[in-house]
């Protein structure tokens, strides 16, 4: 029997919205949102999407009509009550009340602010504006939608049986990945991919699939919804644009060799155990654990996020070692376009000599690579970042060129700042 | 939203039926039902379900207690008013009213005779006894039947996400098939699947995703309630049960001898065009030819079955020519454990020089081969044929030793009859 008030429901949608919940987004953006809400409320920044795949012209593929309506759609969200009752009630990462009362009665009142949207060429220049706390939330839903309303254009000319094997194609490909993880003994892994997800049910489907074929290897997912939904642990830390926004605020050269250090300090105040994770590469890794405070070093551990991956868990466990921490104690999250050879080949660097673990996203959340002619579902690489905090720019450099923001002249004061030197370069995939 | 009363409903079922419906069926077998009925009407058969592959353990695999109930829901079955509709109203080879209405109304009140089971070892004995036109219309529900509860045992071991990938992979793998044979210009193909199928569901997707990925190549399916269903041509001639009766029938060597023929005279003067497909192998395809009368050639085409096809394609070519006929007239259809690459070779040889068709079988609607440990979803080759008609067995030969049956001193006296001498071996997979 065919439901047919679901159906004649269905059919009232004008749009098939992209992002239906407000904590449909990474957990670690909520942390860091309270974190800014407590300390840097009155902080005014300018985020900015970026396609950096420029062979990828976001706006011949995506009509802007849809775009608005999807990034409408999410200014029309609000935190619902059982959402807003799973932030206030649950635990998480072993601690009750994560989000303070102050802080939930502003987020369950708040929505996202303007956005403003212009075309350029064939790209689309899409930025937002406003209070920190406010405009950061924006990161996660616009990427996913630029990213979906891109699939979607593609899957739009595919028949039924070919969508069907498509997304049957697409299954065996994770599974396959699944079935090779399975193998790696003492895996700890979670999904990191929200923002770059092919859609939402396909990242719920990714994550159901952990769930039943790895077992306890199967940490968590960083999607606040999929986590609430399928009773898992949310997880994630921090991310770049806290030393960003605190570095770009730094009134002089000596504020701003600090400024890293700091957003950790005010971290360091509100969180314990495994969320102190060291973000080391926004300015260099080598640098910033050189020039480390001592307290620093008795934080759980670290995510490496660019750069080698194995040079930079060295060069953590070499830290480690001269300040007197045992590394096999400490917790290595590699978390950079990671797929599973990759993986193995990280697990079987590492493991023993510190506890690894593995944020794994775009790969896990939107490997339709070789599934459609012309690669046209392929994941590429989209940011949106902090560019601006009060008028000043930000920057990041991380440890791979390719992945560099900023103006030139301020990306050199900051490589002077923080001695960054020669950088090896790296293709960026995802 | 659920709906509730789907979903109690659904719960009510004491079984989830393997066969819901008597046009679940090949429409061959109702051609030749109708053709008995009115030509050996007072004919007393046995037909027997032989499992070739003795590696498969059926007894083992299958509850004796499930199978007699699906079994039992088969005999509880009657034509639906729909589907007696679609038999007198549809047309068939361009024919309208192939099915007479004395005919229609004694299948419209037709319910399956009993059937005879009993364990064996590992093995299950399946016989079916009764007037012929009745017997006769257990063959594809008693073969469906057991190939589908052999899935299910295996299946049933099998957590949700395993099961979505096990299909997702068939999918891809019949999918690429398709996209294979899409590549041969004018390519004939029809579903030849129905017997031993991995499931109706699965037959009914495999079936439409030839629909949408072959197009006019794909010429229809020989399961009538998917021809139904789906709008599509109901395909398919006479089998060899037919021969196999008549010969039994025959009360001396002079009339054996003819046999074949006389069957094949009652089709004449019942059908033309292309329902007009000689099968030539029951005893032989050489001595058949050798030994037909001219009208015989004048046929539409032929279907061949067993033995090596290319031999055989141009042993019938070489006939066609010795009587007169142009061979690039005739239809041959292929029909003996195809799968993809055996067609391609087929359709190179033979296209242009014949017409060529192809009835794709069990490597259609079942090919779940290297999908789990052990192949334990592998079709097997699982028969069910006329084993006596009134008290005298039947023997069948074929090109192929492999695929004989009957009594041994049987065997011997219709090899002199029909004048068969050495015969190439050739596996059975299917």
């Amino acid at each position: 029997m065919v439901d047919i008030a679901t159906r004649v429901y269905n059919h009232k949608w004008k749009i098939d919205p992209i992002v239906r919940s407000l904590i449909d987004t990474d957990f670690y953006k909520l942390l860091m949102c309270q974190s800014i809400f407590r300390n840097k409320p009155e902080t005014q920044v300018t985020f900015t999407l970026v396609n950096r795949a420029s062979d990828v012209p976001l706006a011949k593929l995506i009509d802007e009509g849809e775009l608005r309506e999807q990034l409408d759609h999410v200014r029309s969200l609000s935190l619902s009550r059982g959402e807003s009752t799973w932030m206030r009630g649950n635990t998480f990462y072993g601690k009750r009340q994560m989000f303070r009362s102050d802080f939930m009665e502003w987020f369950e009142k708040m929505r996202l602010p303007p956005y403003s949207l212009e075309r350029r060429g064939d790209q689309y220049e899409l930025t937002f504006e406003g209070a920190w706390h406010e405009v950061m939330l924006w990161e996660i839903p616009a990427l996913a939608i630029l990213m979906e309303l891109r699939g979607r254009a593609v899957l739009h000319q595919m028949r039924k049986f070919e969508l069907q094997v498509l997304y049957a194609r697409a299954m065996t490909k994770l599974w396959e990945k699944v079935e090779r993880l399975r193998q790696i003994d003492n895996l700890k892994i979670a999904d990191f991919g929200t923002r770059r997800r092919h859609s939402y049910l396909w990242q719920d489907w990714c994550v159901q699939a952990m769930v039943e074929g790895l077992g306890d290897k199967f940490t968590g997912t960083s999607n606040c919804l999929i986590a609430m939904k399928r009773d898992l642990e949310a997880v994630g830390t921090n991310a770049h644009e806290l030393p960003m926004v605190y570095s770009a605020l730094a009134e002089d050269d000596a504020t701003l060799a600090r400024a890293p250090y700091d957003v950790l300090a005010d971290w360091h105040d509100e969180h314990s155990g495994n969320l102190r994770m060291i973000l080391p590469d926004t300015y260099g890794t080598e640098g910033f654990l050189k020039n480390a405070p001592d307290w620093l070093a008795g934080w759980t551990g670290i995510r490496i996020d660019s750069g080698d991956p194995v040079r930079n868990a060295e060069v953590a466990i070499d830290w480690w070692k001269s300040r007197g921490e045992d590394p096999t104690e400490k917790l290595v999250i590699f978390s950079d376009g990671l797929d599973v050879a990759e993986m193995e080949r990280l697990h079987k660097r590492f493991s023993g000599r510190v506890k690894v673990s593995f944020g794994w996203g775009t790969l896990l959340t939107n490997d339709f690579r070789g599934l459609v002619a012309g690669d046209a579902l392929a994941p590429f690489s989209l940011v949106c970042k902090a560019q601006s905090a009060n008028g000043r720019p930000t920057v990041k450099l991380s440890d791979n060129p390719e992945k560099a923001m900023g103006p030139a002249d301020e990306i050199a004061r900051y490589k002077r700042v923080f001695s960054v030197g020669e950088q090896e370069r790296r293709e960026v995939v995802v």
